[in-house]
């Protein structure tokens, strides 16, 4: 008697925004196939909570040092469990179907008489800037939003490069190509005065956002030793953040802006905003948390601990 | 004492992918402002389910030929009954950031002295598409995506216009509007071949999927009657769908595909792709349907039967 397969997305690394399917599906497994930290620790805190998960938990993600499992292998490792009788969950961070490939183990599954079901999770890349109080669309401010990986994705002229600042831009895996993409974008539609905000760790023990301008963003992020895991939003929501307190207004808004000079790109010019934080009024995180802890979305006291150890 | 407001994501109208923080929310709030039909039927479900929700609910949504509650009015009824000491929960359809106007009331409640805890959802951006078996990104046929509501974004030469179908396109609210933006778009990068899949009332009980492509769609949804809500997914990913049987091969893919006879664009050229659809080789979604039912995300037969009734 073969079993069954049931992607689960895990959200973006909190277990209160795992789903109420996913936990039963974890709940009634037999084996557990854990695709990295962040699945991981949704596990460690669901039993400090008093969750009941019994199952056998493998481990194919990736940790620094340890070499992963290849995709290949994580396949045939699915249906031979399944194969074997027994009740597989796939536990994968944020959403199967967003850069989880989840479709890809599906497919093989099923092409092997494997029964898949899919439980969409949580995704990281509207979640996390949610913990620092960025909409991804929001009225007269930005109407849609685009999400990328990879830095080959931002090429000068490319679609991404054209958009412009209502339209919200989110980087997933964004950190170590930041340099490229900040200086691709600043000299697009967008500008070097464009806000950017990179949240680090969301809803982990290293939470922490920076926010600057595509102009400033990199040598800021070198600053403050920005690493991953971060999720990186470019465009005006950025402004509604409590985070992005030191930002310059939108000159459109500003009552007291520099009228523009000219119809030039403004690519050309260096605005208030850009040189502001230049002169250091960058965004201290440490002291902007303490302003507004309230946007964080809450964590019970007990998952946060569980996440901690 | 003023009580707090709790912004909570329903997920996209399937109780099972309510988040666990979601459902604690719920059921120690005071009074559920529910935001339109999806976000009531995940309550009803709940409830069908054990949950205990002794909350008053009060409906804001949408439906159709009943005048919903303007904006400023939900800001205000949401400051009022906090202030009145009661633990409010603001229940929106899918995920509060995305389309939900959630970062608008946060502000106006936090503005008012009210203190507002997010909690986000599970996007029908993502989940819709996946019950029809298309993940928006997957190795080697997408590495990025781009969520847009209006077809105001969607303008000739804009920057949604000139992404290929390597870069996924998820239209939301997308129904009326469906002909003008397949028109624009198949005059663009993607050209008139680009799969399309519509799907109709995801988790609901009207849950239908139609597959094309931007030169067929407009048709092939007006014979069929489509009707909101339903997502709209435009890129090479709807192949990945059971639901695309009917459509060719990619020509790149494809041992029998004709020999590209220029390097014109593909607008310009009919392909096979396109005369088989109009051929009425279009899916026929009762059949497809009951050609792989597995691809869906199970639902439980009580969440199942709740939704129904």
């Amino acid at each position: 008697m073969t079993g069954t397969v049931t992607l689960v997305g895990a959200g973006p690394g909190d277990a209160g925004l795992l789903t109420l399917r996913g936990l039963r599906a974890l709940e009634k497994a037999d084996v557990i196939v854990a695709d990295r930290l962040g699945a991981r620790s949704v596990l460690a805190q669901l039993e400090a909570e008093g969750a009941v998960i019994a199952a056998e938990v493998i481990d194919v993600g990736k940790l620094p040092g340890h070499h992963p499992v290849p995709q290949d292998g994580i396949n045939e490792l699915l249906v031979e469990l399944a194969r074997a009788g027994r009740e597989v969950v796939r536990l994968k961070g944020g959403d199967p179907f967003v850069f989880g490939r989840g479709r890809e183990e599906q497919l093989f599954c099923e092409a092997a008489g494997v029964r898949v079901e899919v439980v969409p999770g949580v995704t990281s890349a509207v979640s996390v800037p949610a913990v620092a109080g960025i909409p991804l669309t929001h009225r007269g401010v930005a109407a849609s939003f685009s999400v990328v990986s990879a830095h080959d994705q931002i090429e000068p002229g490319g679609s991404v490069s054209t958009s412009g600042t209502d339209h919200t831009l989110v980087l997933l895996m964004g950190v170590s190509t930041l340099g490229h993409s900040a200086h691709v974008l600043a000299a697009g539609a967008r500008g070097a005065d464009c806000p950017v905000a990179i949240i680090e760790d969301g809803y982990g023990s290293g939470e922490r956002v920076t926010v600057g301008t595509l102009g400033t963003i990199a040598q800021l992020a070198a600053a403050a030793q920005v690493r991953s895991p971060a999720v990186v939003v470019i465009g005006e929501v950025v402004r509604l953040s409590p985070f992005a307190v030191s930002l310059a207004p939108a000159s459109a808004d500003a009552e007291d802006a520099t009228p523009p000079a000219s119809a030039a790109p403004r690519r050309r010019g260096r605005s208030r905003l850009a040189a502001a934080l230049d002169a250091g009024l960058a965004v201290d995180t440490g002291l902007v948390r303490a302003i507004d802890t309230s946007i964080r979305s809450s964590h019970s006291s007990s998952s946060r601990k569980a996440s901690l150890s």
